[in-house]
């Protein structure tokens, strides 16, 4: 393959490859359209990589990802301080968010526990959680972690840690998606579902 | 959706969200990626970025890209320069480089005649490509446009300028792919590997 592609742009192309979900031809396909683009766009590219890479970091309070040193959303006046939505990642405030149906704090933990993949309780901001509820006021914690067995194992670990803190600890429920058919469920999800019924 | 989210990782989340083929989620997972690559990686990333585009630029004889004067292709002495092979687009060079069985020239078009998109014959390489014709010794010229109405189109333009010069002009062959199953060949390839059948 190499040999008649200019370096540099095999190194853009390799630079590409490095991202989760690109493969070889995406990779050429973005790097080619990354040359097309005019001078100041891949300029501004460029910069917004190491502009993100140096401002963002973690808020202190609920560890997701900011530019300053506590997130909008826990600087905000307008958001109930006594309950915390515990997710894995960053990009799970932003799924919670957009249901416009959640208006209290939040706390990243940035991975699950994963005995396989040698990620402990101690890699994740578990103890900035604990800290949180014992030292705020904090009536409710929401656990949002994904229905992994990953996301449950640490979902129980964390209600383990906090129960006896006095802090009333739920989970988001499982059923069948809205818009989902019986059908298609599956036979876990279903018995969640019947478990979890509800009066109407 | 902002408000919430630092403003560099908005602006990182936005320039992914501009490539092609990445939407909204993947710009996201790709820009969560970027942060959590090392330092060091994210400023190599960032630096082929503006390095490609600072040192590619279009081969001063066959336009592919380059960042010498003459891509490794045309300063190549083991080539057959009497063939040239004139495709759409840099990939497409990458492309056929890889069948490893083509070893003479080629000429990249940087896209095709379309009308409909403002692309008239002054856009693309033809001018380049008339001269190599005259002033080089050229034989063959391999058309290698895509099969779609507007590589046909250009096809069909570039033939007719350089026929009046006396260089034999070709054309890649239509048919069904290798491993393709009849059954699912369109009626319009059927009928050109019909039309394109050769001896056994």
């Amino acid at each position: 393959m190499a040999g008649f592609q200019a370096p540099a742009l095999a190194r853009l192309i390799d630079q590409f490859n490095r991202l989760p979900g690109i493969g070889a031809k995406s990779a050429q396909r973005l790097a080619y359209y990354v040359l097309s683009m005019p001078e100041e766009d891949a300029a501004a590219f460029s910069n917004a990589i190491l502009d993100a890479h140096k401002n963002i970091h973690k808020c202190k309070k609920c560890c997701n990802l900011t530019d300053d040193e506590l997130c909008p959303i826990c600087k905000s006046m307008n958001r109930d301080k006594t309950t915390i939505c515990v997710v894995e990642e960053p990009k799970d405030v932003v799924a919670l968010e957009k249901t416009q149906e959640y208006s209290a704090m939040y706390h990243v933990l940035h991975g699950v526990i994963s005995p396989l993949n040698g990620v402990g309780p101690d890699q994740l901001s578990i103890k900035e959680l604990v800290s949180r509820v014992r030292e705020d006021n904090v009536k409710e914690v929401i656990m949002a972690t994904n229905a992994t067995a990953e996301g449950e194992t640490t979902a129980i670990y964390i209600s383990r840690l906090l129960k006896p803190l006095g802090v009333k600890v739920t989970r988001l429920a499982y059923g069948i998606p809205v818009g989902g058919d019986l059908e298609y469920a599956d036979e876990v999800t279903l018995a969640r579902a019947l478990e979890g019924r509800c009066e109407l």
